[in-house]
């Protein structure tokens, strides 16, 4: 994937550089980006059972989507509209919020290990391990030694994966201030999203530019060849699940999973059933 | 759901009288009972978000659909079809294996009680703490006390679970032995199909009779108004997915989910994001 769009360069991030609302790529607009996603839709599903099928016959392959962005960049609108178009059985999705009491006795990396997909699965990280060098920066949970150990450690950890046969998409929803503001503003307006709206986001806002330093620093750290970073333009909400699904679909068909041959006489199995006694 | 057509009635269960390849309340066959499902998908994720979000708001409510039949009954197309038709940040997919050394160390339920859902989401078991009574008494891997003994168990369980706001949806899909042959047959003629072939299902398969008189018992005797059985026509693959797909509409429906008031004032927030001052 070393040449997609949205890979980011090595070295220095500056994410005030990088328009929010572009849409490279695609033609037409929100209805014929919509009705390009859904056309991916076949593909994608064909590729996740393959490599579904491949994972039940021992090979140790799979995919690990990780989402990272500020509240309302849509990682919520890209598990229903992009991960939704693959068949569940075959994905993983976790959640990840504030850890309980227990996960904080342990390593930032421990709750993580417990939720990675098995072979053959997507997992989706709805928020991840990059949260222990975000909000913990922003918010000094962690002291700087200690968040500067963790870069290490999430690129070691990332490392291990990629050996042990998962290939990582990181995604970066990126929208703008004013795109979040917006967007806050829906959830105010909608009784059937007042569920989503915490007040605790407008505050988490009000330090919008040291999460952006946050980010951009964590990004840098961990942009790495094995594990490299994503910056999706975000604002507009359709172009956002398109180009996920796009580099979900480039990832699958670049790992060109395979339909395992049988490991059992296909001729003997026809013939046991054909032969067999009335069963009833 | 006492009056929905699959319920299974009290008593003893004849499954040879239950026909396996109805269609009862779906006119027009297969491309219609295809749209139909597909023109249930809006309605269902509408409820399943609003169960989504009263979960996320102190309710304890959630689903717990239980899929069980033999093999190639389709309790993977249900997932993929069905259950596929919501979001897949709400569900939370269990598919049960043989149980691990550790697993056989506990009591059956022990695996069950870690996979239950949290509140707000639906959880569907693929096999369950069924086979615990199923193939357990075929294959006598359990004495006849120990049989008997987990019947009341999972009674007991289930009405634990409804009692701490679990509405549990039971399914056996039902299919011939003919249907299974077909089945096993177009598994064999297909090579994107070899990896969902195991020669073991042949051997199971010879054990019909003695499965049906496992599930018969099984039904009659976890039939309970709590938590009642539904036995689901299956030989046509399209109306299986249609049947469960309004089984779930019509349980969402009745259960009724709300769109949780505002735990904040609306017009304070809505005065905070418009007052605040520039972020960068």
């Amino acid at each position: 994937m070393s040449d997609h769009p949205f890979r980011l360069p090595e070295g220095p991030v500056d994410l005030s550089a990088i328009d929010t609302a572009a849409s490279p790529g695609a033609k037409g607009g929100k209805k014929r980006g919509k009705a390009a996603l859904f056309a991916l839709g076949e593909g994608l599903s064909d590729l996740q059972e393959r490599l579904f099928a491949e994972g039940r016959s021992g090979s140790a392959r799979r995919v690990l989507l990780v989402l990272q962005g500020m509240d309302t960049s849509g990682k919520g609108g890209v598990l229903r509209h992009t991960v939704g178009l693959v068949d569940p059985q075959g994905v993983r999705i976790t959640s990840f919020k504030a850890p309980t009491d227990e996960e904080r006795e342990h390593d930032f990396l421990w709750r993580i290990r417990r939720a990675l997909p098995e072979p053959g699965y997507i997992g989706v990280f709805d928020r991840s391990y990059y949260e222990d060098v975000l909000i913990a920066r922003v918010r000094a949970m962690a002291g700087p030694d200690e968040i500067e150990r963790r870069y290490g450690a999430i690129n070691d950890f990332e490392r291990e994966l990629v050996e042990g046969g998962t290939t990582i998409v990181k995604c970066m929803l990126h929208i703008s201030a004013d795109t979040q503001k917006e967007r806050l503003l829906a959830r105010l307006g909608d009784p059937a999203k007042y569920w989503k709206y915490n007040p605790q986001d407008v505050t988490e806002r009000g330090l919008w530019p040291r999460y952006r330093e946050a980010y951009e620093l964590a990004l840098e750290r961990t942009n790495t060849e094995h594990a490299p970073w994503h910056v999706i333009p975000s604002d507009k909400k359709w172009y956002r699940d398109l180009a996920i699904g796009r580099l979900l679909h480039d990832t699958l068909v670049a790992m060109d999973p395979q339909w395992p041959a049988p490991r059992f006489d296909v001729g003997v199995e026809r013939k046991r059933l054909s032969d067999e006694t009335p069963l009833s």
